[in-house]
């Protein structure tokens, strides 16, 4: 019954228009099916957002926005289940968003959804959801803090957004979230990723899965010493390395222990609002930057920014002379 | 030689104030450490860029930019090398960029750089350089783009533009790029791997390496019936899958001279105009965009765009209203 109903017919442009306000109330009830289709609209860039997000603007800045991310073959999937798991037992309730940067479809992902949601399939207190970040969407920039919006609106406690740390990914992830955790595995050449991919800087708490495997206290070692000699944007918290079995649950509870004390510790220093102001200010200005895009480049504009792009492709003009000329 | 006097200091507030004329004078004659130099501009966002662009307008549009992506393993570096012997043998100047999406570094390139010359250090036609695209250089948008202007003005006959293929990273060098090369190998998943991560629609030639391998015909006969699915934006040109050898240099000549037929065709149908055109639009966009920012953020700006921020991460305004406000 889930998936019944959004549409009328077939395609994105049929897609029925929904009563805003009624679906934000039933989100915020609770419904899982509201959830879902306000989602989608983020994921759709529906023309309907803006009132959307009008109405959720009063309910939101309570949940716990947790950022996970971790190269392909960590164990992401199964951390994420260990740590709703680990909210679960705690009576909280969780939303999860997994977020594939490399994927242009949506489709499909219903069903890797249901698969997922694994023992927690018949919980109504979580939420799990696919979501594509590619194409029309802009990536990251404003679909995952507004897909995080409708979740923290809807009531969760903790929104896990979960992304595979491929390219820019993670710092994005880091960027979208109040606290950041960056998973890795032994045998995975970490020591040289972990310092590639720049994950040093954006953790705010560090685990290494398939601790049972015996290289895990080596990949622990390196990581911390690697930590030690990084200049951290935050002096007063020092993330700690932690040891963790998705699979057998071992090590999961402090691992959710440290990302409670690292909510509060940011509360208390002012960081969780500085990171906030720096995440509002992110979205603002990537809807600014997509409207403006739309301008240019939209059906009855002057084509101004065509004929520009013309002169640049010709050497007549020079494309920051362009740009002066787009703004002016 | 080639790189004392670059700097006056260490960092990079120090850097010397260089004559742009002069600069684009010698890198036009094909002084190797003019071109240098120049990257090194463009590498580090410097004031000095607008100068640059400018007085090299006039001389670009005339190399064939070749994007080359492909997922981690597929041999690219052999790949590159041995496509840049193909062109050598007859006669072209080659200039290979080389950028890394995944790292915030460029230090440490330069031995990277020497080390991956192999029999091309003493050829003075041959230019091979690594550069980082994260951090403040707003990835591919036009860090890629401008240093491609420093090549194809200094008179290169062939840019190639290398990338490894993960995340957005293969969409962004087909965007700069007139020909794209899909690498692909046996051994690696590929018929999953291609049909996640886009690259079906970007490739105007697929390269299956490593074709001593006895699974290499299979990704070959797999990737053409996935390509017959797929919808292209250009249905004149169906891109070849070829099979190479890298290492032996088997098919390596095969795939330079599809490389020169698609070129030729794109030109005859317009193509290559239509996407030098949209690879103008979105540099001269992507320089509009950063000129914003700039001014959202500047100091002396009135804060707007903070006050605004903090508007929404109080939930007082929802983020349409605020970008709305920013750009009114």
């Amino acid at each position: 019954m889930v998936s019944t109903g959004s549409t009328t017919g077939g395609g994105l442009s049929t897609r029925r228009v929904v009563a805003v306000p009624e679906l934000v109330d039933q989100a915020r009830s609770g419904k899982a099916r509201a959830v879902g289709r306000l989602i989608s609209l983020v994921e759709d860039g529906s023309p309907q957002l803006r009132e959307v997000m009008a109405a959720l603007a009063p309910h939101v800045g309570r949940a716990h926005v947790v950022g996970v991310t971790g190269a392909p073959g960590v164990g992401k999937s199964t951390s994420t289940n260990a740590l709703v798991r680990s909210w679960r037992s705690q009576g909280k309730r969780v939303a999860v968003l997994a977020v594939d940067p490399s994927s242009p479809y949506s489709g499909g992902a219903l069903l890797g959804d249901r698969v997922r949601m694994g023992d927690h399939a018949t919980d109504r207190d979580v939420y799990i959801r696919s979501m594509a970040s590619r194409g029309h969407l802009g990536g990251l920039a404003w679909a995952a803090p507004q897909a995080v919006r409708v979740l923290d609106a809807a009531g969760f406690d903790v929104v896990l957004l979960e992304t595979v740390g491929v390219g820019q990914s993670e710092v994005e992830v880091a960027g979208a979230a109040d606290t950041t955790v960056v998973l890795l595995a032994p045998g995975m050449g970490d020591g040289i990723q972990a310092a590639k991919a720049g994950i040093l800087e954006v953790g705010d708490v560090y685990v290494v899965n398939k601790a049972d495997r015996p290289e895990a206290a080596t990949v622990r070692r390196d990581l911390r010493s690697m930590l030690a000699l990084t200049e951290r944007r935050d002096a007063a918290w020092r993330p700690p390395v932690l040891l963790m079995s998705a699979q057998s649950g071992e090590g999961v509870e402090e691992v959710t222990e440290a990302l409670d004390r690292h909510l509060a510790q940011a509360q208390e220093s002012g960081d969780l609002e500085r990171r906030r102001l720096r995440r509002a200010r992110a979205e603002v200005e990537a809807l600014a930057v997509d409207a403006l895009r739309r301008q240019w480049e939209g059906v009855g504009s002057d084509g101004r920014v065509d004929d520009l792009a013309a002169q640049v492709a010709e050497g007549r003009l020079d494309p920051y002379a362009a740009a002066d000329a787009l703004l002016g």
